[in-house]
């Protein structure tokens, strides 16, 4: 039975006990349900539905209320924390990780925001204020500083002793090993701890070749570890080597997502923090900028086709195929530079196979270009009656098919050799360039040849 | 020490005992690697250096060698198996996990692969043939089908015991308990049989409401569960609910990591299986029927231009201003559908917000239409040196960018009440219909406001 069919049920119910207010139901049959669950349902309530639900749990369990909240996504957890007093919701946060916790603060209105975190860092050793000390998309800012840790001393036996009484260590699969100064010395698996004879001493069996992340490195470099060693935890260390914190796979696969929507965001020229849920001045502000940079490529665009005016005039054929020269350029410009840039990110490009890369992409460039162009050839004769205007778009559809596989190439692997991300060169971007290209391989054919065409009838 | 600085300075020596043919200390070097740093390194290398690496490390250490070769992607671990016998890959293949084995011999030649899978399907219990019985993108593909199970009747002692003699079991965090016939019954985790005294029966501690998913659920729908209960693996079970296979968390990654790049390559018409590894001919092959499609409403939007021949014979300036009219409504569309089909795949965007986004995304749209047809309209004076056709283009801008915002929301939500993945809303698509309603009220607005214009001098 797939959870999401479980809690579309529950979503019915959840909608019509708070609908006739049947507050004590309503208690009962939330207290019933998954964190996970509860955040996908309260994802799927209107605001006042689920402000209105979120308090009666919250009222009588705070801890289920707040895990569900972790769960939601911090803009509409901090949305719905946003009309409580700071002391309250202080309150609430000691009742899930800092590391969540400090996801919901940061995105609290900004007086409200200092208040709760003052609060949380007038108690000593509590994370959630010291995470946001470290920069964003830092491991310092995703770690869980809730680590547990084993001193190198200890045997086998004191170590499962240590697990056992240990409170609120949630998912500990390796145990790190420090020494007395909390640093980092080694690796223990649970799985090992077992088979060993109690008396053993760790050193003996713990890993000391073992994999961690400072507290300054980027987040995306902490995924991609995580992900190609397979491990399900990292440790992080700071500057001198200690023990401050560890990420788990659940906080990586975040970072996964978070970081494929980058690079969908910036090939399209959006920025990472307009989503559904920014409010209509807030998304405009984001993408007005970018429109208005394009603006100006745009009409770069204009001018070339103002340069020539006189065939257009002569040949009105030559504008109303425009659109077939600009948006063909722009599409294919789009497939190339989706797959290199993808690769990038994946790992599959890399500087060995660049220049066979670019010579395979130049070849299915020109492969596109003589099939495409031969069809707009024909369909340009067919609209227009005039052969030789159908061999010029032919013509400049080749050209410009091969520049939008070439710039669709260069133009990435260029700015990742400048260290700059390669999905900056977004579809947008090249999409101006092809028409530039295109326009001048175009109307610049059309003008050469121009005593061979039609001139309006 | 990051592993990546690490791998560089291992690939340059690799690099050079490659070229000089020193093989033992080459092997010697190979050997003191993790799989997945041999992975980047091979990867990094060209074909025949990657070739003799390989064929150095598989002939002295067939199982690193091999695991190395499961982290690299198939295709290319197909490539450096592919000149070798069916007997000799079915050996090879059986060092790896059977999911990994199986995405290797689908990637194979089509004769080997046929081969091989015979091979393998001979020895009763082989894993790898049996995964490639179930369909693509499941549960029952990706799964692994070595998964160690625990009987109902056992104590916690004796099922301690039982790991302990367990062979091959990698990753072990849940260990499932079943019944005499093998149906799933339940779960404990590790740490909890540390906690209780070894007399315990398992029935006591462990719990029956656990999440599994079928061999025919999607794989999309597996990585959704794991990563909102943030568990680290999840039970495979069949029609009957009994115990087949595990999908840990890294296979898990694996999925979320194609899943985005899937959304990324839909909204660019790009075919999934099309990579920088891809052959030319084959990318061709995958790209060609997009363009040709996208070719067809290119000529739409070029017949909706010869509608007003007869304005642009009249007016250049409205032939020279189109390109600005066509990108600037593309570009607005992308970023509202790529926000869209985002929030769609992130759960942002459900029906509840359905409404309220479009709205939203309407004032956006008409805000970005107001800011950039006032800016366009003085760049358009300025070019041409005309009012009213600046102030005609302002007008266009306002309504294209309008009806790119509710085209960019309206498209992906109706595509997902059809049940349709909103990606294939691609970018590419909705171009053109900017490119027609963008040309329809430019060249519409420029022919109603004619004898206003200053026609060409």
């Amino acid at each position: 039975m797939p959870p999401h069919r479980r809690s579309d049920v529950v979503l019915d119910s959840v909608r019509r006990l708070v609908r006739i207010g049947a507050t004590a139901n309503l208690l009962n049959l939330l207290q019933k349900q998954h964190p996970a669950d509860l955040a996908q349902v309260f994802s799927e309530l209107n605001e006042s539905e689920r402000k209105a639900a979120f308090s009666v749990l919250l009222e009588r369990n705070v801890r289920l209320a707040m895990e569900a909240l972790a769960e939601l996504g911090a803009e509409r957890a901090a949305a719905l924390l946003a009309d409580r007093s700071a002391e309250d919701i202080a309150r609430y946060l000691h009742e899930i990780p800092s590391d969540d916790a400090a996801v919901i603060i940061d995105q609290l209105p900004q007086e409200l925001s200092a208040a709760v975190l003052a609060l949380i860092q007038a108690k000593p050793g509590a994370g959630a204020g010291e995470l946001l000390e470290y920069a964003e998309q830092t491991a310092g800012r995703i770690m869980n500083p809730n680590v547990f840790a084993l001193g190198e001393d200890l045997t086998a036996g004191e170590s499962i002793t240590a697990l056992q009484n240990a409170r609120d260590v949630e998912m500990v699969f390796y145990l790190y090993v420090v020494d007395a100064r909390r640093h980092l010395v080694g690796v223990v698996s649970l799985r090992r701890l077992l088979l060993v004879a109690p008396e053993t001493p760790l050193k003996r069996i713990m890993t000391t070749d073992l994999i961690s992340a400072r507290v300054d490195t980027d987040q995306e470099e902490v995924a991609r570890q995580v992900a190609s060693y397979n491990i399900l935890a990292i440790p992080v260390v700071d500057e001198e080597n200690k023990l401050v914190g560890v990420i788990t796979v659940d906080d990586v696969i975040d970072v996964i997502k978070d970081e494929a929507t980058e690079d969908v965001y910036r090939l399209a020229g959006v920025s990472i923090d307009d989503t559904v849920l920014t409010p209509p001045r807030e998304s405009l502000r984001r993408r007005l900028p970018w429109l208005l940079v394009n603006l100006v490529t745009a009409f770069l665009a204009a001018s070339v086709v103002a340069v020539f005016e006189g065939s257009i005039n002569a040949v009105v054929g030559l504008a109303i195929l425009m659109p077939v020269v600009a948006g063909m350029g722009g599409n294919a410009a789009t497939q190339t530079l989706t797959v290199i840039v993808r690769g990038i990110a994946l790992g599959q490009l890399t500087w060995s196979n660049s220049r066979q890369t670019l010579i395979k992409e130049a070849l299915v460039g020109l492969g596109n270009g003589a099939v495409v162009g031969l069809v707009a050839a024909v369909g340009a004769f067919a609209l227009r009656g005039d052969p030789i205007l159908g061999l010029i778009l032919g013509l400049a559809m080749i050209i410009n098919m091969f520049v939008a596989a070439v710039a669709g190439t260069l133009i990435p692997l260029s700015l990742r050799a400048m260290k700059v991300d390669p999905a900056l060169a977004s579809s947008v971007f090249i999409t101006t360039l092809t028409d530039v290209f295109g326009f001048l391989s175009f109307l610049g054919l059309g003008t050469l040849f121009l005593r061979f065409l039609q001139r309006a009838g």
